[in-house]
């Protein structure tokens, strides 16, 4: 913990110091330079993610306990989308002159929220004024559990299932700021199967599928109808004119867990609800491109859209 | 590392993927969701730090490497100051839409040129867009050697010496981004002695110290002749009117180590020169206050100076 801006943060600080209760893995927490911390056993997951204002989220539309929630949220969805389990984290805030003690509050509070429902410790920061545009960044720590590899993005094989939690789609109508990092539904897929490669959706299903398939040097081969579309998306559609299946297959920050894995494992987790969400075998690693077996039974190209912004 | 900007950051973090070459306690560094590496034995110490364009360098007066290296060093700074070894850093870089790729990889270059300096691996990143400051924050992952404690701030006992490192004051005349952080006279000293506290000098001396009195709920009185003052703050002092004592005691941003230990670990440290850099007696622990004996004898209460920004 460190600042650089004066009184009114250092008393922030430890107003900080007296909500966070620490667990015994913590030996310091907030206050000193740096935390000290019980490591966890077996290979770490280091990650850092960055929530900048008018980008990342709009400070009229989204509450700051939102905005606090999204930054942990979001930096603990990278580490499910390793299978890991998350453990620490660090935050930086810099902030703008319109940001006051209760805007610092707020995002402490959702930041807390998340970080307690994930059973994740909050063991540093580090406050900045003087920004022109409030950004926070959040690092986060957590490890593979014993006997497990961390998936890869890189291990889809050719034949593999393409699988999805959720439903897709539509998160600028607000899931964008309340989702749920898939940390539980990664410890069971964990404890089941041996996925081959994942990610979680943050920059829109094809972008992120076509980050898999360039790093483990392959194609697949999508299934329009089996496809996950969320009501958001739905209802977006009516807005916007595209369909919704568009918006399932492009719009980001659905922090999902897109995963690839053997044809038996995909069947055991579409057999009841095995990690309490709805999963989807939404295709299957091929050789080579991008392609959408439509409704009718036509083979299409498909190319991956770039993030769009939400806000 | 995840991107939230589009194509042009992709290919940037494809350009820096290849730039990195990961030891074999990387196993797996910039590129997924997460970087996997081997956990340093011991405890582990958790920091972020953060630069922010205006406040912490202002862009026409620092070069990009510059600014990279400051963003680096001050995190590694932290893990110093609680007598750590550093290991990783996770980046985060918010960008404004004046920078470009030129910038881009001059800020990178000196983040290398730190990271490797001090031995540490940048092991992951998130490049975002569209924030109107630049802002950096940089997240190290450390530990304490085996059979070593971390040194908190909150250890400091009457009776203790005061000791600095190095020389205080006139950072802002360039020292703010060209600095070392103390990584290697800490791992000395910790073999050295047992130092009761210690901070980094980033807000300035006494303000530095007043969180060390604080935590330790002790006092200090500090020695007017023995305080290291810096030729920038010679310099600086003919510029502003202020003495150059006072910018040694309040200027910020030296990231000197200020640490207390007991009598005889102090007169090993100003034996000869064992940590490689000169290590000045400042002062002793004492049971309140924080005052300041001058040289003509007379003793006067100090008041902790806030930070004043640099640019």
């Amino acid at each position: 913990m460190s600042t650089a801006s004066g009184f009114e943060e250092f008393s922030f600080i430890n107003w900080l110091r007296k909500q966070v209760k620490p667990s015994s893995r913590v030996s310091t927490g907030i206050g000193d330079d740096a935390a000290v911390v019980s490591a966890p056993k077996g290979d770490l997951l280091l990650t850092i993610d960055t929530l900048v204002e008018g980008v990342d989220f709009e400070a009229g539309k989204a509450t700051w306990r939102e905005v606090g929630w999204k930054a942990v949220a979001s930096s603990l969805s990278d580490v499910a989308a390793m299978g890991g389990v998350a453990d620490y984290v660090v935050i930086s805030a810099s902030l703008s002159e319109r940001n006051d003690r209760a805007m610092m509050e707020g995002l402490f509070r959702g930041m807390e929220g998340a970080a307690g429902e994930f059973a994740v410790e909050i063991v540093g920061g580090d406050i900045s004024a003087g920004s022109k545009s409030l950004v926070v960044a959040v690092a986060s720590v957590g490890h593979v559990a014993e006997g497990r590899r961390a998936v890869l993005r890189e291990g889809a094989r050719v034949g593999d299932a393409i699988m999805v939690t959720g439903e897709l789609g539509g998160s600028s109508l607000g899931g964008h700021l309340r989702f749920r990092p898939r940390l539980r539904e990664a410890a069971i897929l964990m404890d089941m199967c041996t996925p081959t490669s994942m990610i979680d959706v943050s920059d829109g299903l094809l972008l992120d599928l076509s980050h898999v398939l360039e790093d483990s040097g392959v194609g697949a081969l999508l299934y329009e109808e089996a496809i996950p579309i969320s009501q958001a998306a739905v209802e977006l559609s009516g807005r916007t004119g595209r369909s919704a299946l568009e918006h399932a297959l492009s719009d980001g920050e659905d922090y999902e867990l897109l995963f690839t894995v053997g044809g038996e494992d995909a069947g055991k987790l579409t057999t009841g609800e095995p990690l309490g969400v709805r999963v989807s075998r939404i295709g299957e690693v091929t050789g080579e491109g991008l392609k959408m077996k439509r409704r009718g039974g036509e083979v299409t190209n498909l190319e991956p859209k770039g993030y769009e912004h939400r806000v």
